[in-house]
C-alpha cells in the first residue's frame, strides 16, 4: 500500500442491541441510541435487521403478518425525523407490506436531511425453520435488484442477513459505485446440541465471508447484529466494521448491547484498488450467469 | 452440523517448493516431490503456479517466451508417466505456447491412470508491473471458460493465482459440481518499502478470500503456493487447505519447502450444505452480468 496522502473520513454508528415484544418500545429504544451515536460523532448509522420486533421468523405464525408496515410509512417518517434532528443518514430493517398486500424484509435508507432516499427489500430468503430461520414463509425475495444510495456522506448499498453470504450482492453494490455495503442482520446460535467448537467455526465462517467481501470489492463493510436471546436462538452480536484490506477496525462482544463508533477513510478505497485492481481485471464476458 | 456420519476420504498432497533458474531441475524436484507425497498416502498432488521455472513475470524480457510448451507435451507426458506410477491425479500449473503461437498461463490436470483429462486457462491476468506481476505481457486472457475435471478421486477444479481473489470463477467450478478447487500460485512480498503490518494484512487477504470461496460454495479449497525469493518477491508460501466451513485443516510455513498431506472427506460437503444451503438459495434472476 502506499501511504497516506488523503483524507476522506466518515464516522459510521452501528447499534447492536437486545429486542423485546412490544415494537413501540424497541423503536424508542433504536432511537434513543441513534441519538446517542450521533452524540457519539456518528454520520451513518445501521439499526439491525428486523429491529422493530423480535425475530418472529423462529416459528410459522400468522400473527406475526400484523407487524407489517408501509416503507415509506410510519416508522420511517419518525426515523426521518431523528435524521433530521441529528444530521445523521439511518440504514434501517423493516417488515413491509405493500399497498396490494405483498410482504417483504426491506431496508431503507434515510439522507441526514430526513428525506426517505430509498428501500432494498432483501434478494436471498432463508427457508430453514429446523435451524430457526423460516423466512420464506413471512417475505416473498426481493424484486428491486441491488440499489445504491447516494447518501450526504457516502455512497451506500445494503444487503440484508443471508445475503451477507452470497458474493453476487456485494460485487453487485460495488460495481455500481458503493464505497460502504451495510449488512443489517439477525444470526445466532441455536439452543440444539451443537459442540463449542462448531458454533466458533460459524461465527468465524460470518465474519470470514463478510470481510471476503470488503477483500473481493475494495468497499468498507459494516456488520450490525442482533444481541440477546430470543424463543430458540442467542444471538451472536459480534456487529463489526473492516476496510478494504478486509481487516476489522473494530468489533463488538456477543452479548452485550454496544454502539460500534468507527471512522472510516474513503480514500483508502482508490488506493487499495490501486494496488490490487480486481475490478478493473474482471472478465464478465466468461461469467456465465449460472 | 450434524454429526459425521458417511466418509468418503480423499488425501490431498500440496508441493509448495523454490524453483532455480532451469527448469530442467526444477521438473526433476517436483517429480521426486510428487512420489515422496504419494508414499505419504496422497491421492491429489497439486504443484504451485508455473513450477517449471523461476516467476519471469516481475520483468518484461521476450527471451522468457521460450519457456513455453505445447499442452498436452513434454511435460504432461512425464507428469503422466509419475502419475500412473504412482497412482495419483496431479494438478500442474504450466507456461502453454499453442500451434499458432498464442501463450497462455495453463493448468493442466492428469488422471491416476496417467491419462491427460484437460486444462484451464488462467482467467483473469494481472497487469501490475510496478508491483512486478506484469502477466499479460505473456499471457492471452483465458479463453476456455471454468471446467471441471472428473478424476479418480474427486470432481475438481482450478483457479491459478490471480482468480482466487474473485468470487466468480470458484463459483461457476462449484456449480458445476467441483468437490475440491485447487489455488496453484506465486504471489509474494515486494522488497519495496512496506511495513510488516501491511504485508501481514496482505497475506490475511489472500487467506481469507480463498477461505471464503469454500464457505461460499461448500467445497474445499487447496492453495499450494510457491517460496524462496527470486528477483524482487520473496513469495510468501503458506499453502493451506480449508474444509466447506472455511476452517483452515492444515497450512505451510512461509519460507521452507514443503509438503502438506491433508485428508478431505468429501462427506462434509452435502452435511455442510444441509446446514446452510447458500446454493440452493441462489437468485440467478437477479444477478446482472456486470
Amino acid at each position: 500500500m502506499t501511504s497516506k496522502i488523503n483524507e476522506k473520513n466518515v464516522v459510521l454508528g452501528l447499534v447492536q442491541m437486545t429486542c423485546e415484544v412490544d415494537p413501540k418500545n424497541n423503536l424508542e429504544k433504536a432511537v434513543l441510541k441513534i441519538r446517542e451515536a450521533a452524540k457519539a460523532g456518528a454520520q451513518i448509522i445501521s439499526l439491525q435487521e428486523l429491529f422493530r420486533s423480535q425475530y418472529f421468523c423462529q416459528e410459522n405464525n400468522d400473527q406475526y403478518f400484523s407487524l407489517a408496515e408501509a416503507i415509506p410509512g410510519q416508522t420511517t417518517e419518525i426515523l426521518g425525523n431523528v435524521a433530521k434532528e441529528c444530521g445523521v443518514v439511518i440504514v434501517a430493517s423493516l417488515f413491509e407490506k405493500t399497498s396490494d398486500h405483498q410482504y417483504f424484509n426491506t431496508a431503507c435508507v434515510v439522507d441526514a436531511d430526513g428525506k426517505f432516499l430509498g428501500k432494498y427489500r432483501k434478494i436471498h430468503i432463508p427457508d430453514d425453520l429446523p435451524n430457526y430461520y423460516s423466512e420464506l414463509y413471512y417475505f416473498k425475495p426481493g424484486d428491486m435488484g441491488f440499489p445504491v444510495f447516494e447518501t450526504k456522506f457516502a455512497k451506500i448499498g445494503v444487503q440484508v442477513c443471508w445475503d451477507q453470504w452470497y458474493p453476487e450482492g456485494s460485487r453487485s453494490l460495488a460495481l455500481q459505485g458503493a464505497e460502504i455495503i451495510f449488512y443489517p442482520t439477525a444470526i445466532g446460535w441455536p439452543d440444539t446440541q451443537r459442540d463449542q467448537e462448531i458454533g466458533s467455526s460459524e461465527f468465524d465462517a460470518w465474519t470470514t465471508i463478510q470481510r471476503s467481501h470488503a477483500i473481493a470489492n475494495g468497499v468498507f463493510v459494516a456488520v450490525t447484529n442482533r444481541t440477546g436471546k430470543e424463543n430458540h436462538l442467542s444471538f451472536w452480536g459480534g456487529s463489526f466494521v473492516a476496510d478494504p484490506l478486509g481487516r476489522v477496525l473494530k468489533k463488538s462482544s456477543h452479548d452485550q448491547e454496544e454502539i460500534l463508533i468507527v471512522e472510516c477513510n474513503l480514500e483508502k478505497i482508490p488506493e487499495v484498488r490501486q494496488d490490487w485492481p480486481f475490478l478493473k481485471c474482471r472478465r464478465p464476458d466468461t461469467y456465465r450467469n449460472h
